[in-house]
C-alpha cells in the first residue's frame, strides 16, 4: 500500500518531521511517500498562505496519484485545498484536521484543539463546524509561529503546554488535539505528561488512509467531488488544466 | 492486536456473518474475538430492544477486556450502549454507525443510510445529529426485519436495492451507508452494482479499532466517560456493580 | 387518576422523598403510585449506572400499566430509558428533566440546571440539545453524590447553593432547574432564598402527567414509539420478551 | 384558581368556542375567565394582524391580572405578544402554540402543525425554531381563513382533513397539532378519525396554566421579562405607559 | 430618491440626531424624510415598549409610502415591527439592526453588539440568530438608558467605551456594532479611538435602502409578506384596518 | 469612488457582460474597474476550478488596490478566494454570493438560488450555511455550463426558467437569486416575467461596495483577516510572497 503525504508548507525540514511521525504508526506493508510542495508559502498561517499553498498541493497530489499512490494526505491542519484535491484525484484524500477530529471523537466527548497562531483560530472553528463538532471542540492558539516548532531553542513547547493546561482547567477538555502538522512529534510525550489522550493529525491521517484503502473505498465521483471538466486554463497556471484522462 | 466484536443481537448466525465481514478487512496481525451476547433480544429493532441489549453487551465488553482485548466494537448500527460501554472499559469502544459515518465522511459530502425497519429511522436520525452529519446524511428504511437478512430466500436484498435506487435518485446520495450489522456481507457487491462507494459499519469499525490501538489512544477517563463509581446494585443485575478495580 | 412514579435508583428512602414532593403538588383526585426499581444501581451517576437502571425501570412501568396506571413518570433527571419506556407502554411516559425544562421554558428565557456530579454534566447538556433548549440552558454540577442528598449532615445543600449563586452571577440565569430527583424537597425554600423561580422535575412531571391524562393524550404508536415486536429474548432478561399483548 | 384566556382576535363567537374547549379540560377548582380583546383585527392572519392585536391583548392581560387572575393564556396560535405580556404581568403567561408544542413533545418524536393560511406558515416555522422543535415539526397550511372555522357550512373541516392526511403520508407525522385557536373543538373527533394523538393548544394551555399556578411558579423578573420601566407614552397609546406599580 | 426614516421612539430630539447621522452618509440625490412616531413609548427598552411602538411605526410607514417614499427605515435596533411593516408596505423596509449586521458581516468574522440596557440583550441575541450570525456575534449591554444618550452630561459614553474595551479583550471582537439608534453620532470617533471598524445601524440602513431602490427590488409579496387581508378592526385601532388598496 | 471588479473566470467576454450589469446600477460618481484574471480556468465550475482561480484573483485584487481601488468585488458566485483576498487587501472585498444573499434577505424570508451546474450545488449550500441562511435558501442547479450563458443560441435561458418555475412551485420561493456572475444581464427581464424579486449578485455587490466606502468601513485587520505575515514563497508562486508593506 502506497500512501502519499503532501506537506503544502514548502519547508523540507518540516516534511521530515512529519514523515517520521507518519512512519512511527504506519503498517509494515505501507509505503509512505512524503513530498514537500514546490510552490507556495514556507509555512501556512492564515487564509492567504492557505490559498496560495493549494496549486502546489494539487500538483503533488496529481503526480503522486499518477505514480501509484492509493491515498493522499494533506499535512496541514487547515485542511487546505481538501475539496479541490478530492475533485482532482480518484484516490481518497484525507485532511489531517479531519482525521484528528474523527479519531478524537471516538474517545472523548469534549476536546480542545491547540493550534499555532491566533489568525488560525477562526478558520479552525469553521472547520470544527464543517466536521460537525462545533459544540464538542474548543480551539485555542498558543501564539507560536509554525516554523518555531522546527526550532528546539524556541519557547514553542512551553507555550503549547501553557495552552493545554488552560484547556484542561477552563474548557474541561477530555482530550487534546494538536492543531498543526509541525507538532507531529509531540503526542506521546504530552499524553504521558498530562494523562489524557493527545491526538496528532498526521498519525491519525495515516491510519485513516490505510483504512480507506483496505476497505476499497475511494472518493465519491457523483456529486460535489466529480472530476473537473476539461477546459483551458490561462497564464502560469495553464498546466493545471484538467487532462482528458482526469475529466472522463 | 486483539479486537473484541460484540454482537448485542443474541443470534449466533448473525455473529458469524459479522465475523466473516470483519475478518475480510482485518490486518494480518489482528486477532478478532467475535462474541454473541448472552442476554437480551434476538434482534434489535427499536428503542425497547436497544435498551435491553445493553446489559449483555456491557457484560461482554467487560469480559473481553479482562481477557486481553485492546479495543471493542459494538456490532449494532444503533450504537446501543456505546456511552455506557465507554465508561465501563479502559479500552476504546467503537460503534459501527459512528465508524461508518466517520468513514463515509472522508469520501462523500452527502450520503444515505439504508437501515432495516421504519422504527429505526428516527433513532438513526438522532445519531446522525449526534455525530454531526445531520445535514449531510439521509436515513431510509427498507422495511426489512433484521433477521430476514439471515434468510437468503427473503426479499430483503431486493428491498434494500430499491431503497438504494431511491437514494441515488431522490437524495442525490454520493455514497451509501449500510445501516445494519446484518448487512456486512453486501458492500462489495453493491459497490460494483451501483458504481458508488458503499460503506459497511462492521468493516469500518474494525479498521477504526486498529487505528486507535496503533495510535495508543484509549477512552478519555476525565469527564463523561469516567469509570463508574463503586456502589451496590440490586436484583438480577447485582453482578453489574462496578468492581473496585473498575472504579479506581 | 392513577399516576405511576418509578424511581430507577434502587434506594427506597429516596423514593419516599420523591413521593412526598409529588404528593405536595398532585391534584386531589390523583392517586400517586411511587415504586422503587428492584434491579440496578442504588444511585444513577453517569452513563453506566443509567444503562443498568433501565431494565428495572421498564419492568416497573410495564407492571404499573398492567395494574391500571394512566401515566408514568421516570424519576431520574437523566431521563434514563425514556424512549424504551415509551415503546413498552401505551400510557404516556414523562421524564423529569423533560418536564422541568418544558415548565421552565414558560417562565424564563435563560435558566441553569444544577445537577449533582460533574460526570452528569455532558449527558444533561445532550438532553438540553434534544429538548431544544441547548442555547437557553446552562448545566452546572455541584459535585454532590446523589445519595449525599439523603444525608442532612452532608454539605450537599451548601454546595448546591454555591452553584446557584454562580449561575445567577456568571450565567445570568433567570430561573434555576434542580437537576436531580433527590432535590425534590428543595424548590420552595430556594425560591424564597434567591427570589427567582426554582423548578423541580418531580413536581413538574406530576403536573404534566395529569395534563396528558386529562387531555386524553397517549404516546404516539405510529413511528419511533411503536410497540416492540414479538421475538425471543435470552438469558436473565428472557422475561422481558415483548408479550403478544404488548406487540399487537 | 382563576385563569384568564384572552382571545386577541376581536370576534366574540370565536371566544365562545375557545371557552367551551377550555372548560372541557379545566380542573373543577379552576375558574376560567374568557375575554375577547376590544382592539384590533377580527381575525389574526399574518404579521400585520399579529402586531395590531398586541395592544388589546396587553390591555386584557393587565386588567385580568388586576382582577385576580393567577395565569393568563393567549389564545392565538402565533403566540402574538407573548414576550410583551410576560413583561407586563407578574403572573405566568402562556401561548397556545408553545403549550401545544410542549405537550406534543411528550408523546411524539415527529409531529405536523396544521394551520389556517399559507401566510402563517413561515411565522409558525419560526416559532418551531424558537421552541426548539424545528427539526421535529412540519408546518402545513390548509388554506382556510380563520373565521371560516366559525362557519359550519364552509369547507374548512374538509381542507383541514386533507392536510392531515398529507401529513400522515408525506411527513410521517406521529401526531397532529392543530394550529389555530379556532380549531379548539376538533381534537377529540379527529383523534378518533385518524387514530393518532391530536393536540389542541387551547386545552393544552389551560392545563399548563394550572400546572404553573399549582407549582407556585411565576414569570422570571430578572432578565428579559423584567417589568417595563416607567416612562411617558404618546398619542392614543398614552394609557399604556407602565404604571409605577408595574415598574417597581 | 425619497427614503423614510421612522423613529419609533416618540422622542423628537432623538430623531434629530438620527436624521443628522443619516444625512451624513446619504447620496446627494437622496431625500431623507425623518419622522418621529406619534404613538407609543418615549424610548424603547424591552419587549413591552417594543410591542407598543409598533402601531405608531406602522402608521408612519403607511403614511410615508402614500406620500411617495421608495423605502423605509425602522430606526430602533430591536427591529421592532419589521415583519408587520413589510406586510403593510410595498416599498422595501429595513431594520437598522439587520442593516448593521449585514454590513459588519462584509468586513469582520466576529463582532460585538454593544447595546443600552441588559433587558435588551436577549431580544438582540434572538435577532442575531434570526439574521444567521448567532455564532459570529456577541451582545453586550452597557447599562445606559436610551435617553441618557441624549444627555451629554451623562456617563453614557464612558460606559459604552468600557463595554467596547471588554469586547476587544474578552470577545476578541474584530469590529463593533452600535446597538441603539441613539448612538448614531458615535461611530467615526470610536473607530478612530479603537482602531477597528465601528458600524452604526442608521447609516448602514440608509445605504441599504439606497441599494434596494437602485436595484429595483421591493418586498416579496408572495408568501410571508403578502399584503394584509381586508377585515374589520375594532376599538382605538379600527383605523388600522387594511384598506382595499392595501389588500388587493 | 473607484471600485474594482475582478472576474476570476479568465474569459474576457464574460467580464464585459459583468461590467455592463455593474455599470447599470453604479452611482454616477463611481468609477468601475473591471478586470479579467490572467491566470486560471476559463470558467469556474466546482472546487478544482475554484481553487486554481484564486492566485489570479489575488494578483488582481492586490494590483487594483495599489492602483487606487477603494473596494473590490469578486465576480464569481462561489465567492472564491474571499477570505484570502480580505487578508491580502486593506480595502473591503465583497463576494457576489454574499452580497446577493444579504440583499435578498431584506426583501424575502425564503428564496431559491438558481446556479449553473449540479457540481456547484453543494459548495453553494455550504455558503448558505456560512452566511446564516441555510434554513431560508434552497439551491438548485439548471444544468447549464457557465460559458453557455455567453451563447445566445444555447438553451441556457430556457433551462434557467424551468428551474425558476420549479422553485416557485416546489420551494415556494418568495424571491430568486441568480447563482452565477454570468447571469448578470437577466434579473430585470426575469423579474417582469415572474412577478417576484430577482437578485443578481454583481449588481448587489456594486451597491454594497459603494455602501462600505461611503460609510468609511474597511476590512477588520485584527483577527482572521490580519495581513499575511512576511515569509518566503517558492516556485512559480514566489511573487506572491507578502510584501513588507502588506504585512506591516
Amino acid at each position: 500500500m502506497r500512501i502519499l503525504i503532501v506537506n503544502p508548507n514548502t519547508t523540507a525540514s518540516m516534511t521530515e518531521r512529519i514523515a517520521a511521525a507518519a512512519e512511527a504508526v504506519a503498517a509494515s506493508q505501507t509505503t509512505l511517500v512524503p513530498v514537500t510542495s514546490t510552490m507556495g508559502p514556507a509555512s501556512i498561517e492564515g487564509y492567504y498562505d492557505e490559498a496560495l499553498a493549494v496549486p502546489g498541493l494539487l500538483e503533488a497530489v496529481r503526480s503522486g496519484e499518477r505514480e501509484g499512490a492509493q491515498a493522499a494526505i494533506i499535512a496541514c491542519f487547515d485542511d487546505t485545498g481538501l475539496d479541490a484535491a478530492r475533485c482532482a484525484a480518484a484516490i481518497p484524500v484525507i485532511g489531517i484536521c479531519e482525521a484528528a477530529v474523527a479519531t478524537a471523537s471516538f474517545i472523548a466527548q469534549r476536546f480542545t484543539v491547540v493550534t499555532t497562531m491566533e489568525r488560525s483560530r477562526l478558520p479552525l472553528e469553521a472547520l470544527m463546524d464543517r466536521y460537525g463538532v462545533g459544540r464538542r471542540a474548543t480551539v485555542r492558539a498558543a501564539n507560536v509561529p509554525v516554523l518555531a516548532l522546527e526550532d528546539p531553542t524556541s519557547s514553542a513547547r512551553e507555550r503549547l503546554c501553557r495552552e493545554i493546561e488552560r484547556a484542561l482547567r477552563e474548557d474541561r477538555a477530555e482530550a487534546i488535539v494538536l492543531g498543526c502538522a509541525g507538532m507531529a512529534d509531540l503526542p506521546r510525550q504530552l499524553q504521558v505528561e498530562y494523562g489524557i489522550p493527545v491526538v496528532d493529525g498526521v498519525a491519525a491521517a495515516v491510519k485513516q488512509a490505510e483504512c480507506l484503502v483496505t476497505l476499497g473505498l475511494t472518493t465519491a465521483k457523483q456529486g460535489a467531488y466529480a472530476f473537473p471538466l476539461a477546459k483551458p486554463y490561462s497564464g502560469i497556471l495553464a498546466g493545471f488544466s484538467p487532462s482528458d484522462a482526469l475529466s472522463t
